[in-house]
């Protein structure tokens, strides 16, 4: 028995549609005329639907976030480390909701369905999505779950973000908001490697402008390219260093002929998977969502007035090496939170894995993220 | 009258070129028959030539160090910064030697160059060439200019490896090496964005395996893509913050529509002008010679036997926000020279400006290179 096959693992899992067919005005201006969101849920809902629980996803990730789709599945969930019974989401406590989000690829409406209007896939043509449009459409799949109000929406990166947007969005939707290696909005920095890696991509010929399906094509090196950048900014520089240190794949330095170090073969691996199972088009929406989050700017930029209008308690968690959204980062949320009187525990958990590290199963973070929903269970009704 | 070409510039300048017959053995096994460098120099050779100071450029530099080829001419050399006449590198001190590195792409022999068995451009067939392989080239330069010893070998970043393998490789003919925002050998980051540079000129379509110049194509978009990224791992998180912030170039966030944020124009103007003057197959070999560099390697992995073999003194400069090659690495040189027993000066300037650093022209770090080499001069004959 594999140790998430057993004992805190959800087991098999079978992904649902949910179809809406209303309207969705998106902040662009663009009106979705009905979208579709890929769900998985995880443990039961109580008889006062009041232990949900929405788990929002990161730049690749999908609604696949615990437990295997057959017993043959090579991997689980990419949340599985965190999600199941007995572990930091117990899923003997809360029902955990899990999609993929508006404009993905793995499911839900996004660049590859089939535009109505022109019964061909949207491609390029996919209207630009932001993290308060997908507040939005979790909010009408919370309608349709028949969930009134979350008693936590919980994500890290960009599914971090998303939490705070809620937060602020749907204050009498969720009673706590967990904010895990996030940031308030992108630095410079972080928008320049997002746009290298669309770079990337868009200089990549096999992209046609985005209308690759159209083509029979597919823009596998830019979106290796993005992904090998996305990969090294996940990680961290010592991380890497204890991972592959200077150790040559093939080669000798001493001769300096056809050499390879191991670090390289790994991001061609992990670039290489990454463009066979991820769309083009999904992948530059995400960053753009990522650079245009700023919840601070429908309050004149003011962070404390925007939070200000939340009513959550709020966990914000940081790693030390997370260098892509480092401590500080995660700081000028925890400040603005305390300056607008919310209720705020954080920490800043020691690990080498860099950004990563939300995704692993590190000891003192399963155990504060355990700890502080486990408060939060025992305080809802049954 | 601009600032540089008055008082404290070298003035107008012409580069030389200097042909070697003789064959250069190199380090992956390859012998060039012959090879010539492109070659500046200023200030005057003293009577007792003693006053020698080599300049080693590092990734995308030559030999246009200081001053102007026309009194029309845009920009000056890349280091005007620091040479000049009463400049941190004095050249009313010293006589600065300055060259092209062989593989390079403006005026030595490197890829763009013939290759006499075939009558066509060296292109990607031009040999594997490394820090090592420099030292021996220049060192056959200070022969043909009549230089026994170089008062200072001097140089940032991968010029700084090449100052620190001449220290160990030819110690009677350095007194003194300066060695600026460097690193005794690649951290398995800096060997992942190196790579992923590489792999966006090599999957340019327009790259041609190298062979680019006789398909009368460049692979703009790939050198464009190895640009951008290598500019944001000069520059500081915090650096890019204060420059860029999230300004806006174009569009609207609240609306989520043709958003283009400054940093993003400002990378594109640097990878586009970068990609029109540089050649890739030139990017490629000083990359790898780059990931190559590790002096320790001929002594058993040991930096502190390594260093063991020089006679030079040492100055070991280091900017507080380089993330590229951090004051950590640069501590990594001293402590071993300190191990070594050898004579070390070094200094941690705090900058905001990153790895970059090094060519701005930094109070304190030209304050402490010009009395550190002020001093190197009162030691010299006439």
């Amino acid at each position: 028995m594999r140790p998430d096959q057993g004992p805190g693992s959800v087991g098999i899992v079978t992904p649902q549609t949910v179809r809406f067919d209303t309207p969705l005005a998106l902040q662009c201006g663009v009106t979705l005329p009905g979208f579709e969101l890929a769900v998985e849920t995880y443990g039961e809902l109580n008889a006062s639907r009041s232990n949900a629980l929405l788990v929002c996803h990161a730049l690749s990730g999908d609604h696949h976030a615990a437990g295997r789709h057959s017993p043959d599945d090579a991997k689980p969930g990419w949340w599985d480390a965190c999600i199941g019974p007995g572990k930091a989401i117990d899923t003997d406590l809360f029902h955990v909701v899990s999609l993929n989000n508006l404009g993905g690829c793995n499911g839900s409406t996004g660049p590859r369905s089939t535009d109505p209007n022109t019964g061909e896939p949207y491609g390029a043509s996919f209207p630009t999505v932001t993290v308060k449009d997908w507040v939005q459409s979790q909010a009408m799949l919370a309608d349709h779950l028949g969930i009134e109000r979350f008693a936590a929406v919980v994500g890290g990166s960009l599914g971090g973000m998303q939490a705070l947007q809620w937060a602020i969005d749907k204050p009498e939707r969720i009673a706590n908001a967990v904010v895990i290696a996030a940031a308030p909005k992108l630095s410079a920095q972080n928008i320049a490697f997002n746009e290298i890696a669309r770079q990337a991509i868009v200089s990549d010929p096999d992209f046609h402008e985005g209308t690759y399906f159209r083509k029979g094509t597919n823009p596998d090196k830019g979106l290796m390219l993005a992904r090998m950048l996305g990969h090294v900014t996940y990680l961290s520089a010592g991380g890497m260093g204890d991972r592959f240190g200077r150790e040559l794949k093939s080669g000798d330095i001493g001769s300096a002929q056809d050499v390879q170090f191991q670090v390289e073969s790994y991001l061609h691996y992990q670039g290489t998977s990454f463009s066979r199972r991820f769309d083009a088009n999904t992948y530059l929406l995400m960053t753009r969502a990522l650079d245009y989050f700023d919840p601070a700017l429908d309050f004149g930029g003011d962070l404390v007035r925007a939070l200000g209008q939340a009513r959550a308690r709020f966990l914000v968690l940081a790693f030390t090496s997370d260098w892509r959204f480092s401590p500080e980062r995660s700081g000028e949320i925890v400040d603005a939170l305390i300056a607008a009187g919310r209720d705020v525990t954080s920490a800043t958990v020691h690990s080498a894995a860099g950004h990563d590290s939300f995704l692993l199963p590190i000891e003192r973070y399963c155990d504060l993220l355990g700890a502080y929903l486990g408060r939060v269970a025992e305080e809802l009704g049954d």
